[in-house]
């Protein structure tokens, strides 16, 4: 954040950086090897003021010395211009609709966490592990030089993490997921507290539709300038039970090609992925954390995986109605929303396709 | 609990009296219309002291005044004779396992919580709104005159109800069933702190086995002397959630015949049972509440419905994979445990299967 | 609610009927043996809806059948003249200042629960077995024939009821409180669950004035047209914890006259009121339970005493700083509003204090 | 834990290292930069496996990689001598009770997080930064060579940072406080969940008493051999709350010399002790952190402060009965067990005071 001169790190803003989502973007982004904070967005209401002032800051680390005195700009793609190509964007969707777009055709490359881009046919849908030929889309973007690539919403990149070495090796035909989703993928003010002591919620509003769709486009096959879907089938119900971070996932899938026991744990202990052969600065030694334990993965002991990048897989057992059940975990508020956001540019530069743009040495 | 010599109520015991079930037990039989409370067992440490001393009550009602004073009798049918015919068991398993025969064989009629003899092929598994013509078993028992009647486990009973419905109009095929299960499920102490705060634990030992299996008796078919259990797949997932009581499960369903929105809600809506006919003191007014709301069923808004012995069904919706998903709920120690035993005993006495024991005028 | 021309009850109005505290008071007065609820009000926004399409009813019971149809009317005392002489008002405190006086002037006996008027010197505070005689301002009240009494703050009514009975044999010289209050005392959508899980928020803005100031004027004398506070010192610190229902109050207290224990508890133990002896019909049996059990009185056991309106007394024991230390507890949605303010009425109408109302015969 | 001859670190030893402290303990010392964590000791029944296999391992951070095949040993200073002169107790009170004064005996140097000693004159009770000096006590040890020291009760380290700075500015005379206690305090089983959810325990049993002695011992004076306690009355309720981390103190404090609202703060905020002054590895930056919002310290937010070593203060404001109050917290197995007892070994070795042991160069 500095304008040290011998600073070669790449400039980078966070729209919405006051929020929730923004918050996370702020402290990951504190300490980056290859990204420098040196723009933060807000709302009309929070612009001019300094960070430390428009920001009721919640994380459980401190906020970062360098950011409490820079001044937060609107998030205006015409008022206010701003000066760092790449953008990360932690807007909610109303938002995002409006300024994204702009931003993009003015020039910038934008990594945005909304979902209001995610199923464009021209736009990656990205879990860097997963995906990675999918950023192959920006190039073929037609943005007036910016390029968009977008991250999924937080229940469904622990399920793509947990499906993609499956679907890999074995084909997938069936899935079954019931989610038990926490607290602070609501944002805040959220849910209200009456509504989780002693209780759960078993609705969240559009993330059913969400978790099956963004599933199949993200495990989908790479064509000329779009995804094709996977065919399988995707069943999902999600629930909010009163857990701050930390998504879990209870799976059934069926398998194209049956595959015995060891096989399948095999391919869930040997998954990595293009982050990994990379050494991306946010990438988890390894993608999957597989348990033997019974009772494992819980939320609380291991969402923090990876510092928070990994997702983690147990309770591996054959299922009476599809092949096979497991439980899936990931860190919501990390890996399900700003790191997932940060590991997709790191791939894309690392990939090549910001032009202009490099890693520093 | 009186001699009063007007009372013409018929005497029962508790087993087990004094932890969990046994207290709920003890505060739903306090005021029966058929049924006076006169005996009360439990281990050997506790025999001989007042039911009060004895006991670490925790119930959110207080202790009823009639059995504050009573004194706890060792749970022996050897050394310690009871006097009442019908008997409740609130026994944990190891215990059932030794005294719940010996007290049957002694001619008792023992209606129990216990899992011990749930799968036995010559004991009935009662969910008295769904399998009322499986107490036919009981005048095929050879235990010396004894009956031996079982209730299923507490997350059985709100799928056993929600489902009835739809396999009676409709014929199931498979079932998928993820639960997220209160606290009070495991008992005193139960699950610790530590791991249901910010938590959620998805595994709970056997659990899910006996769902799945006893589903199928329950729904199974009464033959002659036995019982031929339902054909159809279930694959349950079973986890804990940091709730209290009331037992949410998220149930997707393939039914044999297709059957379209509407007259699923009709039979959801419509049922009712042999108890609802009878007008058993412990029948709630309908097995199963429908909700409209998208986020209902919960537990802390939900599981009091029909005093706890009403199930609630929510969130029905059409499933990608099978037929159709919702949401279910009920109460797991009352309706899930004491309060459907003394409805089992309720309907054996109404059918006329408990011979020598009349419904009181 | 009928017009049942056989009712001989008092037709009353509840004010704010939609909120979190106007569906208690709707529960609580739906079978209430002298009031008939006959008017219900909120915001112009759900004003000519039915009760049932204007409220997200989050009771733990169901929504009374007799209210389920009634018009909601808008709360204007100018433009919507009410039927109703008697009406309990769960309005927050902007809507109680801008319509509690002018229903009082029209002529209405208005027991509010909200903070607007309780500080005034001609308004009575009332906690009807700690201050009965205060009622008595009533007919000093030079509002045109209408009566406004209110109740206080939720962690006041458990304070003032354990304190009453010793400073009625002792004398009070000092108070030290801290309160660990529960999240529906702030109401709908009130405290997030971010803040509640896993935490506690050391901080309710305005409540430690609040609690001060109206034990002080709750535990004053009566004197000719105003009350003398009491002159002992009250020092409050309030905090919110993850509890649904019941405020644990943490209390040391000075007395003027040194008393020994078994005096104490005997004051405890014995303590009755007024509303005991009139039998009011919403009045515990007593207003204080006393807990020997070193670990009472705890929310979720003891919350619900006396149907929620008594309140919990334990733990006391000496203290090296004052005289005495103890727990005490208390219902902050039913003894410490709705059913609360109930009682105020009731006491209001035994003492024969409202002006052409009677106890139904 | 290698042997590497390149590696000049103490070793040490953590006794009961499989227990819920010992975790924390070995998870602080797998990367200390003067300590070598060379062997581990748990119960009879552990002794003999790996430490990998001998343990539940809870913590949040994975085991570390070192310690994963380590031999347990037994924790038996006849059976089993130590290699290490330096050793950590994580024993519960039993079982220290039988081992820590022969481990001492025998030439060993322990610093216990048991309260088995903490009270015995001559072994000092240390909080760094509050009583640096009580450390002298070890040099008039007669324990054979060894040497004995302690760190307090997890609620007591939190108190005595607050008032330390207080005490030393301007005396204290009184001091109420109200404990909300963390979870993670009982340990593992610990607290059962039923019990904290949608609930709170007003006792925590013999930990009033602690707090209360603890606090004058550390505040007090030392003498020759032994410790003058401070002469102020200390009054304490301990609670129980659903937390997992974190114990929050609502204190009152009475001075002996009256200071204004800014001299107060003055102090807090410029708080610093010997650990600081010596850079001790295990010494946060600053041993108070001072909070100016209105609803802070929060344990979820706050207990992380200096890396769980810091404690936080806010709410000050002033007392109506005595002069201040204020919200203290402070994270209850970091700096109130592990840490604290890490940080103690860290000023006894940089004070000199542990023959033949010198700080690694």
């Amino acid at each position: 954040m500095s304008a040290d001169p011998s600073d070669r790190r790449i400039p980078v803003a966070v729209l919405g950086a006051t929020g929730s989502v923004g918050q996370r973007f702020v402290s990951l982004l504190a300490d980056h090897p290859w990204f420098r904070l040196a723009e933060l967005t807000a709302s009309e209401r929070s612009a001019g003021k300094t960070y430390r002032d428009a920001t009721a800051w919640h994380q459980e680390t401190p906020m970062p010395d360098a950011v409490r005195d820079m001044t937060v700009l609107p998030t205006d793609p015409e008022g206010q211009p701003l000066t760092s190509t790449l953008l990360f964007s932690a807007l909610d969707a109303s938002a995002a609709d409006r300024v994204e777009m702009p931003f993009t055709r003015a020039g910038h490359y934008v990594c945005s966490n909304a979902r209001s881009h995610r199923m464009d046919s021209d736009v990656p849908l990205m879990v860097p592990e997963v995906n990675p030929d999918h950023l192959a889309l920006l190039d073929a973007q037609d943005f007036g030089g910016g390029r968009l690539m977008t991250n999924p919403n937080c229940s469904t990149i622990g399920l793509t993490l947990a499906l993609k070495p499956l679907a890999a090796a074995f084909g997938i035909e069936a899935v079954s997921v019931v989610t038990l989703q926490a607290a602070s993928g609501a944002g805040i003010p959220g849910v209200p507290s009456l509504s989780l002591i002693d209780n759960i919620v078993p609705h969240i509003g559009g993330e059913e539709e969400k978790l099956e769709r963004e599933t199949q486009k993200i495990l989908g096959t790479a064509a000329a300038s779009a995804i094709e879907p996977a065919q399988f089938v995707v069943s999902a119900t999600c629930t909010r039970v009163p857990v701050i971070d930390g998504h879990t996932l209870c799976v059934s899938v069926r398998l194209d090609t049956m595959a015995d026991f060891d096989e399948v744990i095999a391919q869930l202990q040997g998954f990595t992925g293009e982050p990994q052969a990379l050494g991306l600065p946010s990438a988890p030694a390894a993608p999957l954390v597989f348990h033997d334990a019974p009772d494992r993965p819980q939320p609380r002991l291991d969402r923090g995986a990876g510092s928070g990048m990994a997702a983690s897989v147990g309770r591996l057992r054959t299922c009476r109605l599809l092949d096979y059940k497991f439980v899936a975990l990931s860190h919501n508020t990390l890996r399900g929303a700003a790191g997932g956001s940060i590991l997709v540019a790191e791939l894309a530069l690392a990939q090549g396709r910001l032009p202009g743009l490099h890693i520093p040495q």
